[in-house]
């Protein structure tokens, strides 16, 4: 197959892309839907299929490095075990394949590499079910969820990131002739050409809740750009990036391409081959998703490579005032529950006049809020099926300790409970927490407690809050802010203080969009200007600091 | 004055240098000429009495934070004491103006900071002959050189950063309505807002040799992003950036901006200011061009910054053949000679076959090859004012100090010579020297000897020569490499190891363009993928790392 077919043949995505990246309009290629209607009646089936096919069985990855020894570390948050056998290789062995794979992949060309890119992507699109399933089955995420984050949505980060990469690439040059003038005589006349070189092997380090989202951007945007990448999966979440992996090889290996140019590096948890791989002078970038300590140490330590890390923080929302009280108790109860809160875009700490809110139901005390948000939830999470489709299952014990701690943290505005799953009885579900804590108790809410768990702060007043919100995210990062008001001056004053933080902003979300969410193309998943994550995504500086221009130049 | 009138002013310029990066043709706003005829009969004699007018006394500037302790630093290579007086300020009082003055050019948006930096470098451009003599008399260059490279060259690579960055930071937004269609009922809509948010206080080290031409890039690139910038200039060449922030300050104050927002910190050597302010947990950008020891320790200790830097290189040429015996004599004595090697880009070892090359001119020996470049060197530099006119003067003692020992190194091709300066009795003028030394011999011409100094290395052959070119641009960097051939197999090895060293190539250069140039908006100076230099004048890795999306938004 040759690359330039590919190219040709995912051109106009590519181009759409382009335009929705500049645009920042709504644009999609991949439907979130999981309807028969859009992907068929036979996909659904299909993708069961396949993935129960690959439990209990060694994951099909043909002539992937290994030493024979076989890596299985996964088990469901629904209580199924997977026991896929994944092949464990040293890092000097994935180093070495991964930099044999380098020069074809750098000498193919953006446009090769970009329709080589898309090509994954569309047979990913293609396959969303059974990415589903096996998201489902290793984050703990609800089946819709998985399906949509796991699947479309992650895929068009990638898009979002090979869109990105090849207007790049491309954007600058290519081939050119100049002329300069000169004043007698024929001008000067070069012949030019600017290559986009590869900074090396691209280490890509996945994370437990959100396997191909928070990966997918780093994979696509390295390997546009020329990069040969070893995936690392989460030890708890290795198939959907081992199917990932293996239809990126695919893909390679019909362009004539070295495979190695995707790598798997599964490894049991002992093994930190994370940190060995992270420390090799081969390895030229680093991304990496997961807790602060550990990007914190690859920041520090990892220097020969460009690192970008997406850590922890401490969303905050600020609620000042709202027209529509009820549409913002049920955003907010969605929000908190969605994923049983285990998105590092969940509102952790909700900032609130002690002396209560004006709402268009009257003025409510900070008490009353607090027993109207759990009503809330209440009303959302009553019914076990439907509660266990918003919350999913927990991913880990560590989500579960933090859960039990923050009770006892302040006092209960409402407690987590258990859910009954109506299809997995081993699945661990969990209501969200929501804990009362004093606006001086920042060693509380002033640090991430990743999961269900939410505070509300009372305040002095909204001036307080958004001061909050500001030292809060300014000393520990976070992903997303949040407000609430009717006054246009508050609005302004939250804006500034977003700004200063360096953080994401939502203003007044009481219908269908939630502050956990971002949409590719349009919504920037972090910032890069506050602890929480160097990088966003996509933004141009993830992408330019992937290669660089070389060129050549001769008389024309 | 309002910004947004300066951007209209100077938007066309924009729009044609945005043209010009993308496409690398010939584009310029900026004459290279110091005639009359182009800049008026006034321009050089009233550039050159604004340049006495500064001799000896404290240089203007108004409100600038100080101590009331006057920096006098500079003595010109062509003998002139200039005796100007700086400010001298410490980091503390730097930093607090810089963070005063952050607010508000954030807040001004890319738009009116772009009219800004446009006419900054409009009205450093009419001043290219004040700049001219500032530049000669504290880096060395010749008159000419100083009038192109200080003035319009570098303006134009200024004019290259701004357009980068004005065209990264709108290029993604601003405001958008996004519109999601519903599969029932009306669309989810929201306003979204995206800002470019600065990191910082941004510090610019600058150097002796091109203090304006190694500083503009970073100076523009981060004033267009919004940091505040804190100029550092060497203690022997101040004066060239003085004027630049005098200008800048003028033209914020003008626009009612704080002027402190573009600094000047001038230091005795001894101060160590550029230390002190670069481990600033503020400074959060850091551009540096000068010795690999202090910028090796820049990019290991100024860990909260983004650190851009240019530091030294081993640049060659491999000599295969050529149809232009005399052409590449010529271009290669001239590319020696210019700014007697004191450039970052100058060749330093010529790899050639030991048993001799094909020319148009038949067979020629290495030793012959050697003699016959000497020649062209004795005849470019036999007459002493045109001499004076290629070489400049000897910028500062190192340079000196190393070229009495180069001589020692090897077996002499050509003699470095004194030349008498035909205006400045106490200018001190040297022609280059050539010395030849083994293919063994690494440990000599494998790192960097700063100055008129060039080895020829002759080898087994071309292939070898371009190993041993590949070899120590891998190990000790490059910021050019440069071959000649006729033929097309072994240029394309050459690209070859040009990609895998990552250092740009000039091919057969035989006439009036020289690899030590490079044309802004076209050529990239550095690659950003060697030792040499992290970073790329300009590439879109320069700026994107300059700046955070951030982004609020809201249903519309």
């Amino acid at each position: 197959m040759d690359p330039s077919e590919l190219y040709e043949r995912h051109r106009k995505t590519l181009e759409e892309a382009v335009g929705a990246i500049r645009g920042r309009h709504f644009w999609s290629p991949y439907p979130e839907s999981p309807s028969p209607k859009v992907y068929g009646e036979e996909a659904a089936p299909a993708g069961k299929a396949a993935f129960e096919a690959y439990l209990g069985r060694d994951f099909p990855l043909e002539g992937h490095p290994g030493t024979g020894d076989r890596v299985v570390t996964e088990r469901s948050p629904y209580g199924l075990p997977l026991g896929v056998g994944y092949p464990r290789a040293g890092a000097d062995a994935l180093i070495a394949a991964s930099q044999k794979a380098a020069g074809p992949l750098r000498d193919a060309g953006p446009d090769a590499r970009a329709g080589i890119c898309l090509e994954i992507l569309d047979r990913i699109n293609k396959r969303s079910f059974e990415m589903a399933h096996a998201v489902q089955h290793t984050s703990g995420q609800a089946f819709v969820m998985a399906f949509q984050a796991g699947g479309p949505h992650a895929q068009e980060r990638g898009l979002e990131a090979v869109a990105y990469g090849h207007d790049m690439t491309t954007g600058y040059g290519g081939t050119v002739r100049w002329e300069k003038p000169q004043r007698k005589g024929d001008p000067l006349v070069m012949e030019k050409r600017f290559t986009a070189v590869p900074r090396g092997v691209s280490l890509l380090i996945g994370c437990n809740t959100f396997p191909t989202w928070n990966a997918y951007p780093a994979l696509f945007a390295s390997l546009v750009t020329g990069n040969t990448v070893i995936v690392k999966p989460h030890p708890r979440a290795v198939l959907p990036l081992a199917i990932t992996v293996a239809i990126a090889r695919d893909v390679l290996a019909e362009c004539g391409l070295d495979p190695d140019a995707v790598l798997l590096a599964a490894e049991r948890g002992e093994d930190r081959i994370a940190a060995d791989l992270a420390l090799r002078p081969e390895v030229r970038i680093v991304d990496f998703t997961g807790s602060s300590e550990f990007g914190d140490w690859l920041e520090a330590n990892a220097r020969q490579a460009a690192v970008f890390t997406e850590k922890a923080g401490v969303n905050g929302v600020v609620v000042d005032s709202t027209d529509s009280y009820k549409g913002m108790l049920g955003n907010l109860a969605f929000s908190l529950s969605l994923y049983s809160g285990q998105m590092c875009t969940t509102p952790q700490n909700i900032f609130l006049p002690a002396g209560g809110i004006d709402t268009d139901e009257g003025h409510k005390t900070a008490d009353e809020v607090g027993e109207d948000l759990s009503g809330a939830l209440g009303r959302l999470l009553g019914d076990p099926a439907k509660a266990s489709g918003v919350l999913g299952a927990i991913a880990n014990e560590g989500v579960l300790e933090r859960l039990s701690a923050a009770e006892g943290l302040g006092e209960p505005v409402r407690r987590s409970e258990e859910v009954a799953h109506p299809d997995f009885a081993d699945a661990t579900v969990r209501t969200p927490a929501v804990v009362k804590v004093g606006a001086d108790r920042d060693d509380v809410y002033g640090r991430e407690h990743f999961g269900p768990i939410s505070f509300l702060v009372p305040t002095s007043g909204t001036e307080e809050s958004l001061r909050l919100l500001r030292e809060s995210v300014g000393r520990r990062g976070a992903l997303t802010a949040s407000v609430y008001s009717t006054s246009e001056e508050v609005l302004a004053e939250a804006e500034k203080a977003a700004l200063e933080a360096g953080v994401n902003l939502s203003e007044n979300l009481t219908g269908q969009v939630f502050v956990n969410q971002s949409a590719a193309f349009s919504d920037y998943h972090g910032s890069g200007a506050n602890r929480a994550a160097t990088t966003s995504l996509t933004d141009p500086a993830f992408v330019a600091g992937r290669f660089n221009f070389v060129q050549s130049r001769r008389h024309g």
